[in-house]
């Protein structure tokens, strides 16, 4: 494997196309990656179903509660955003199969709009702002696509296979008039977010860069004593300082000691204490694209030997997934290596006994690792498309919370995260259960019922021989420890070619 | 009028009881805040209304459109963090008015829970963790409100004075066994709300001291080609890393240059232009309870002659609004006495003509300023009470907008900013109105249409005999020099004697 230096900010800018830009010096998103999206999406639509036209309403920005304000800036619902990359609220926008043609609707506000949001601009001031062929007015959109004579109007309509809620698929006054297909849409646009673009691919990579930099500045800056919030809000300040990320892909981990047994522990609020692991999850966004990193150290900047101990055992499941991934491999398999690494170290360092098939067969990893090894990525932190039509979710425990399913391909991407923890709602009934008890080292185990635990989690490419690691952030004790001491770290990206 | 020294972080720490703590060394609200809030309301409901039991429900945290994450942390419905401070999401509340009684309801989790978002507490932890007399499952709030077979369940249904909206009014399974009454508990509520109590304001003034800090670095950080964004992110980080502060009352509004006239303005993305009037809306809250503040600076930290004119004119109407506020004088004066120190100073400076008697009989100020002079500020940023029932919201621009049309009373809370823009929408109109453009020299003010806008804007107490200014950022044109220029701020508390 090869690691390669990251690309600067500066770099980023002179490739860019004329495109959206977040925040003047920062990274301008081409205004083609969204056309690209929407003609691979246009030609899977002709390749399956034939003609008709795209329909999909973006998201809007509620007021909190009944009060009148907004209490966080307006973030573009998903698939609106992969579609036109539109950062208003309250927009609609059409696709016509068989021409390609990309219009958009936009809200008509009152005049009083103009010095509360801003300049009032007129449809074509959008059409070339997203470079789509025509923009009209949200009340015109019976008219403009009646005009079309669609023979379908395919809305996104499907079950997210996370969180098992129904999208909302697009509507407007009048739709009843059309035959509006609910079925062929969903599928065939969750395959095109699962594989990305190159184009897609550069910006996520440019968010990681900003993650990745956050994350060393988060290892720089321990010490006993400080803030989990007080991470935290580093943390953000680096993403949007420095990166313009002004949303981050979810809202932020940061646990020390026993709270990192608390995979998503939402509070934040304690002091870190010495010595304690400090595990954070925190990844930015950028134009709604994601990333999605972990790292744990000791607050301290040194490693206990059971500290090491078990994050060496998570680092080398890591490690062996990066060896292992390329087109063709199922994700499943992937967890079960990582799974199996870890067991490995665990039996050799003594918290566990037993044959190392016993173990497997008994998935005594996931009294440790109750969570999947991974999951897409892109425009939301969990992103679509990992258990498609015809596969399913596996019972086990563990595995069971693997959000992909499915052989990877080329272009994917998604986070290995193996990790270890010391939950006691876990422990304690596998002490009393007789099939699991006998292979844990009860003793040994107890002794760390405080330490919480450890997760590292890349997010990585699928190339077409292995992948490419894109997130540059110490992993090995060694650097760590280095770069907790002051050392420097250059930002890179690592490719793997497990062909 | 004379000003007093901040608090300092520790000293609010001696001063607590036993309380919530947001994050280990800030502040830590009493507990007996919630209970006092309670007791006012129950007060009331005596006599008023009789006995019963008062029902509500706290705020959930949905999951971003279709996905299965969290995109920002949880933050609690209003009314249910004023009557209880319970920071988790989906609880209920219960009190019985005749006895005062305070009951919890929390949701029974699946022991899954333990590993995703931490330990599973029992019933008597909440108990003690807010202060209440009892707390039970959710499924048992029909039982238990049963068993004190209330007279009447009173619930939370009223229409926001600000957006119109209505409240959720509290429900279970087996409500419509009792008498719910839907009618008596809002006003009473939201009339306890509009007065704070001392601890109330006590919270208040810290987190005013958290975010006048921020604006006063925002302030020296200052200078021409910093990207807006930056400036928004320097605020959120001092309010969070230095003062606990997760959440801002509001989305931040960093505007520069022409964006200084959009009121709302939401992107934040711009870079800062050489001399460039910036106008920084922004405040952080802590526990629920916010602040409202706003400041505007030329870029390069000296005013031009004209920017100080616009500056000076709305310097001057907040000045005189202090120097006037005390409890019996109606907020509608307070937003008219606003309007015509503005307009003094416009006409002293040759921006409009005519007689100061005209130039208020046909509302100029309006053209310059469509929005009101200030709002209540509590656990809302636009805080609930501004018309209570009889009172009707004017008609003419700008006093249309003024959310508070009422008597001042002792320990209301609510903000002082008048502001003056210059806003196409407004002045081009007003150009070829025939009765409103002999009042406007537009040769003098085309000069600045792109000049933006000034708002400066402050919290207060209303005293026993003026108000207290809780908001410490340099306010005159010479302090503000000063510390764009490096220069120390020392924060203290204004007091305004206007009996
Ligand atoms: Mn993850
Ligand atoms: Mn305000």
């Amino acid at each position: 494997f090869v690691s390669t230096k990251m690309a600067q900010i500066g770099e980023y800018l002179l490739q860019a196309e004329d495109g959206l830009d977040q925040s003047e010096p920062l990274y301008k998103v081409p205004l083609s990656l969204y056309k690209e999206n929407r003609e691979r999406l246009v030609a899977s639509l002709r390749a399956n179903q034939g003609n008709g036209v795209v329909f999909h309403k973006g998201g809007s920005h509620p007021e909190f509660e009944c009060t009148d304000g907004h209490r966080t800036p307006f973030r573009q619902e998903s698939y609106f955003s992969w579609l036109f990359g539109v950062t208003e609220p309250d927009c609609h926008g059409a696709i016509d199969v068989a021409t390609g043609k990309a219009i958009l609707f936009v809200p008509k506000y009152p005049a009083e709009f103009a010095w509360w949001m801003g300049e009032i601009h007129p449809a074509e001031y959008f059409t070339k702002k997203y470079g789509v062929d025509e923009t009209h007015f949200n009340d015109q959109i019976a008219d403009v696509i009646g005009a079309l004579a669609p023979q379908a109007i395919y809305v996104i309509h499907g079950q997210n296979t996370d969180s098992g809620s129904w999208t909302k698929p697009g509507e407007f006054p009048g739709i009843e008039k059309f035959n509006v297909d609910k079925t062929a849409l969903y599928p065939l646009i969750v395959e095109c977010r699962v594989v990305k673009t190159q184009k897609e691919l550069d910006l996520l990579r440019y968010v990681n860069r900003i993650t990745s930099r956050a994350h060393i500045k988060l290892m720089q800056n321990m010490r006993p004593g400080i803030g989990e919030h007080q991470c935290e809000s580093s943390f953000l300040h680096e993403c949007y300082h420095n990166g313009g990320c002004r949303h981050m892909s979810y809202s932020c981990i940061g646990a020390s000691g026993a709270s990192g047994a608390v995979l998503h522990y939402p509070y934040n609020s304690a002091a870190v204490k010495e010595s304690s692991m400090c595990l954070f999850d925190m990844g930015g966004e950028y134009l709604c694209y994601g990333s999605d990193v972990t790292r744990t150290y000791p607050s301290n900047g040194k490693f206990t030997p059971e500290q090491r101990e078990i994050y060496e055992a998570v680092e080398a499941a890591q490690a062996a997934v990066f060896r292992a991934i390329k087109p063709g491999v199922l994700y499943t398999d992937m967890h079960r290596l990582a799974n199996r690494v870890m067991c490995e170290k665990l039996l050799a360092a003594g918290y566990i006994r037993g044959t190392i098939e016993d173990i497997m067969a008994n998935n005594v990893a996931a009294i440790f690792q109750p969570h999947g090894l991974g999951h897409f990525l892109g425009l939301d932190v969990h992103d679509v498309g990992g258990y498609p039509k015809g596969t399913e979710r596996p019972k086990e425990p563990g595995f069971s919370k693997l959000r992909i399913g499915r052989p990877l391909l080329e272009n994917m991407f998604l986070t290995v995260e193996p990790g270890c923890y010391f939950i006691a709602a876990l422990l304690e009934p596998a002490f009393k259960d007789e099939r699991l008890a006998k292979f844990l080292v009860e003793e040994k185990i107890r002794k760390l019922m405080g330490f919480g635990g450890v997760r590292i989690e890349d997010d990585v490419i699928v190339t077409a021989d292995g992948c490419e690691n894109v997130t540059s952030v110490p992993t090995s004790v060694a650097d760590v420890e280095r770069v907790m001491a002051g050392g420097d770290w250059e930002l890179k990206v690592t490719h793997y070619k497990n062909a």
